[in-house]
């Protein structure tokens, strides 16, 4: 490991890409992602808290050779793009500057999901960039591919919405929500690369619990959404921790306007995924193992026994459930292959 | 370990205890923690598949060190007690010759737990006692504490009606339930001592996903148990595997036939477990691990911001869920201190 | 849980307890111990980071419902004895101060288990209490019994020196250690409540590696006490933390001074173990389950081809190799019953 | 995932594979090793437990569509290459028509990995093809690249000898090694598709523990290793298995014949492995999850206090001590670069 590789790239890169936030779980993934990427150049990864570290000392498992620098607004020369994956609140003013100059930002933070002003407040506080609040596509490919291509500025939803949302978007779309439950699971990637007591692995093995039990702000994203899809369903929303590290299961009771049966149920959702090169709509339930270090999300359905349905749906919480979901709208944004880089 | 240690008792034990059934999980356990009890002694512990084999060999973090032998009906003398944990079917016709024969029994499978007939048939294929169906006190004592006193037969419940249950009873007391959804996740014990590829620890760990998602046994039970309280409920059922050993947490959501206040629903709670020995109240979600090789429930309810409740339990499935609980119906049968054994 | 209960004791306590420090791992499992032991009175639960906090909301699953105060050394009225747990170099002083008011004091640092000042001066600085250095008995019941009986200090050894020399006794009291390698490996609380990134879940789950591979200070304290037993060996000592919380393996292989076969061997170990209370010498190798959450130790012995010795113990590294053993220890040195509250 | 994929490959295949018992752990990742290989194609895959089973049904993590079909050695017309992934003793005579019929053979069993017939016998009973016996290459390509090239059979070592070799080589190969101890532990996926309770997770969870203890078959293939490089060393062996699923540790003790200084033995390794594809020598202690799902092996060596010397070792024990490994022997045997399909 005497000397630093070189990005192993297709010919000319189509963009070079900035990643904003590197040393956190999901920006070190999407610096990795990029860096495996045929057509992407990772043109810098900055942090504050890491700065002069290299990140594969930081991360072993991810063989990115390059160092960690604080991030420079004032140096982007030659940056097309970026990732940026800061904490709510703060991606807002570092986004709303990156957009400033020119760079397409895919944002890992809830800062331009919600379309809201006053929800927004309500979950996360006073918004740092209102002019650009509201301007962003959501960005779940899986909704919203036209309106991401060439698009400036992307909304990555996170683990929870983009889980539930694809384990309930076929009946959405139908309007056929009247009613929404979601039991929702993740592994402790999800909880970032926190100090915190709950993530120590004594704490952690052979343990799981409810969380955020009063009311998750995951909740009103969801419903904007389904709304947006045809269904103005209220959401009871329960996230979990589980003792694992990447994962993410969402477990989605509704009630239906009108009955289907559990072959209408099942062939509504083959076709709606047919096609999709990430989503599949699977014969029985998924689960976590499946899906681990992919891009994609299994969902299946089922009519239970008093007349309502489950749908379930699988993810990887940091991939599809955030890095990896980035680069499938960067590809988009940039004009290039939606499944570049990802396969 | 040269010598077989003797049970350690306090004076004359109140009744000899025979487990059947002593090679499975749940049957281990019940044999460790009669064996640990100081008012019951271990009369002997039986398995078809292990008979020949000392109990620590196969456990050995259970202290039994008594062979498994071969269940012989014929010799039973001085038996006075006997907790059978045999596979639904396969328990009741033992369960019976045992309960012929002045036995008291505990039986840990669904054979006794059910009320309507055709519900058994449909979902566990014809009964093997039909004379005795029917007339077991269903044994959660915080549910029939008064019956279970000096009772002949008592049907344990599984971890999943334990736990989904203690979360609903409150509510379902009180005529409230009008629509549950039940989400409940359990470790890998709850599998059994399987040969199955699912429980090889390459294929469990990292993973969790939901299983019998058509529809589950414990379903109808559970109804029947809230009907049985008060609240003629429709239930639906889904049941997850989580990669942890012991534990079952239940996340009930359920809508209301009249609204709660937040204050209201804790102190309905509190109240309702006041005083009792082994279910809890908390203040804030349950976590296994503060349950686990316990009999405790520990259980927490909170009103969602549209309008339904989640309620939430912890029991660990083979103590609470199984072997302690069916300890804890004994001793009430025996008419021994509900807690003795168990603290 | 509204009312704090009170300790069950049986009859006046033998000793009112202090546990110093009780906000870390082995500190609260102490605090447990003392609280469920039926002589020993739990005085006081101190803490510097935590005052204030109730131990039971800390650790759900310890039932300790007292809060940690700061320790004020001027109000130790009626405090008998004592459980340092704080850091290696912090402890000295506390120990010293409680010494010289007479309270008898088993301390879980390292500050006084070796006897050669410039070798804990080497691995650990400034002795922080150098008058009472050297005066401790080794805190390890099984070497040093009657040494322990009235004693008003003990070292409580920790976890790696537990474990390697209760493996390694049975050789080193013959003289027979020429040579000796240790391959190590314990859980994560052996890490303590750090809020190190390597202790994270998603950092350790699926993972395993040596560490401190450059010489570890533990290694001249397991030197210290072979040649105490009688056997001057060179150790060599490497540590590896695996993926579990609770648990310690020692793989010792020694050469030895002269040549021993199988059953030879297998009968020093069981003759040496014979009647200890804690210390079982198993037919085949030890597991960590089957000790986990006991004071035990499980120990075996083999001849290898090439003419060594494996020799294997397993222990719980927070009850055997920490809080457990200072409560064995206590009871020696306070005259009660060696397993009283351990069993 | 109505249509079944087709194979995504660079032009015509340079060779078309069959893999022999891909029912196994390590026999269905090799499946879909060649599956993604961008140079070979996947001509069958074999299993007499699961034919009939479409292998993404069977590990829905690894992504082959194919049907496993039982064996027919009268088909085989294209088939250019074989991976066998038989039980030891079973392989032989499989190995052997297959080599008979022109096929060039990796061969995963420990079959053809010894070379004196009397030792085979000893630890493996008597060889199913005595006449091929002693005639493969040893398949470690850091060891034997030059052999392996246009080899017709290669023995691939497991992962016990894999990662223990990789880390003493450096020594071995100058005459060092006087003595040898290894320590090494590995994750459940080696003990294979077993329905032992031993690794059921409920088991295996929160466990650790040394088995064959008594002696095991690996050690003497590692000392006909070491010899062959350059040092007749005792090897002592001791292997454990440990909570996770893929990986391999070897912690490997030596006694010099000469002392070497820290920095000194560094540069040994540094450049003994400078230049290998696969193989790093760090500069501190080597974990788990920095190998899981490559076919690389992370390699450091310590001077330890008393003048022995630490090498460590960390591979995935399915991928580089197993199935990565055979693509790797098979790059060479068919002529393709080295590195091929495994990056």
């Amino acid at each position: 490991m005497a000397d630093t590789p070189t990005q192993p790239l297709d010919g000319d890169p189509a963009a070079r890409v900035l990643v904003a936030g590197a040393s956190g779980f999901t920006g070190a993934l999407a610096a990795q992602l990029v860096w495996r990427h045929p057509r992407l150049e990772l043109a810098a990864i900055t942090s504050r808290s890491d700065a002069g570290t290299r990140l594969d000392r930081l991360y072993p498992r991810y063989r990115v050779p390059l160092e960690l620098t604080e991030l420079d607004l004032d140096s982007l020369e030659g940056v097309d793009a970026a990732i940026v994956a800061y904490p709510h609140g703060a991606a807002a003013p570092t986004v709303a500057a990156l957009h400033e100059r020119g760079v397409v930002v895919a944002d890992l933070s809830a800062d331009f999901r919600l379309r809201d002003a006053a929800t927004y407040e309500r979950w996360y506080g006073s918004h740092g960039a209102p002019d650009l609040f509201g301007t962003a596509v959501y960005g779940l490919a899986e909704l919203y591919r036209e309106q991401l291509r060439g698009a400036a500025l992307a909304a990555i939803p996170g683990c929870y919405p983009t889980a539930s949302l694809l384990a309930l978007a076929p009946l959405a779309e139908r309007g056929l929500l009247s009613d929404v439950v979601v039991c929702a699971m993740q592994g402790t990637s999800g909880y970032g690369r926190s100090s915190d007591d709950i993530v120590h692995f004594s704490a952690m093995t052979e343990n799981a619990f409810p969380y955020k039990t009063e009311g998750h702000r995951h909740r009103p994203e969801i419903e904007q959404e389904l709304a947006a899809l045809g269904s103005e369903a209220p959401v009871a929303f329960v996230p979990h921790l589980l003792p694992l590290d990447q994962g993410e299961l969402a477990t989605c009771f509704a009630r239906l306007s009108e009955p289907l049966g559990g072959e209408e149920l099942q062939s509504i959702y083959r076709e709606r995924y047919d096609g999709e090169p990430f989503v599949h709509a699977l014969e029985g339930p998924p689960n976590l193992r499946a899906v681990r270090d992919t891009n994609e999300c299994h969902v299946h359905a089922t009519v239970e026994e008093r007349g309502g349905v489950f749908a379930f749906s699988a993810i990887d919480n940091i991939w599809k459930g955030a890095s990896s979901q980035a680069i499938q709208c960067l590809n988009l944004m940039l004009g290039l292959e939606e499944t570049e880089g990802l396969t």
